[in-house]
């Protein structure tokens, strides 16, 4: 029995011992099975991950909500897991998906990642938008505000 | 003059304005340029941001270590910045790299992420390596502990 793992045990051995922080999150990174884009970060607590992990679709912790959520529960646009990864110190999981229907970003877009920051300049910075055309309606799927 | 940036602000507009968290950090993605894999989760402050987005070389700030530092200072193995971006809420950056040298894993892997999570099972989970291999030697390279 290991009560308390150690270094090695965590970063080369075969057991799940994922390291949650202060409020019980590991940060989770989908990224599309196909393209390989980085879709979105966002964070699992316990319950989240066993129930990605059970059932082969994204389970989420929302910080600001403070509630588990599945992914296209209200959206509809869910993401099918392929493939699940853990880093070395367990902290952080990738997940591999299918992002169903058109887009995983709740501003309408494929990726929450539509915006570039220009590299090599001092001073303000001023973002681009790149890969940034909308792909659902936020306002239809999700109601007005 | 926007103050207090408004969520459509942060959202649709062009001002960077990164929302760090308690600790003043934001977190970090890096992807192979070329495969699209992803190589590690790490967190940014404000300086570690500057300095990536004046240079296009990757530095973080280390949680543990509570310090600043430029990937490969110690290893060898930098990262070159391709891309950045930043995602809709602005508390978490995407860079898109060419990994210097090997790897960008402390423990000698070209990836963090060299152990699946198996989907579809209740009860314990059992780690399983891919892309495991050891492309660098880490005792060579950061000295034994």
């Amino acid at each position: 029995m290991i009560d308390t793992p150690s270094k090695t045990d965590i970063e080369e051995g075969r057991a799940f011992a994922p390291k949650f922080d202060a409020d019980g999150l590991v940060t989770c990174v989908a990224t599309d099975a196909k393209s390989g884009d980085v879709l979105m970060v966002a964070h699992m607590n316990a319950e989240a991950l066993q129930k990605t992990i059970a059932t082969g679709e994204a389970w989420y912790f929302s910080r600001s909500r403070k509630k588990l959520w599945r992914k296209g529960e209200s959206s509809g646009h869910g993401q099918h897991v392929v493939e699940m990864r853990v880093d070395c110190d367990q902290d952080s999981v990738w997940i591999k998906v299918e992002q169903q229907s058109a887009g995983a970003c709740h501003t309408g877009r494929r990726s929450c990642f539509y915006r570039a920051v220009p590299l090599g300049k001092a001073g303000a910075v001023t973002l681009e938008f790149r890969d940034a055309e909308k792909v659902f309606d936020p306002n239809a799927v999700y109601g007005k505000k």
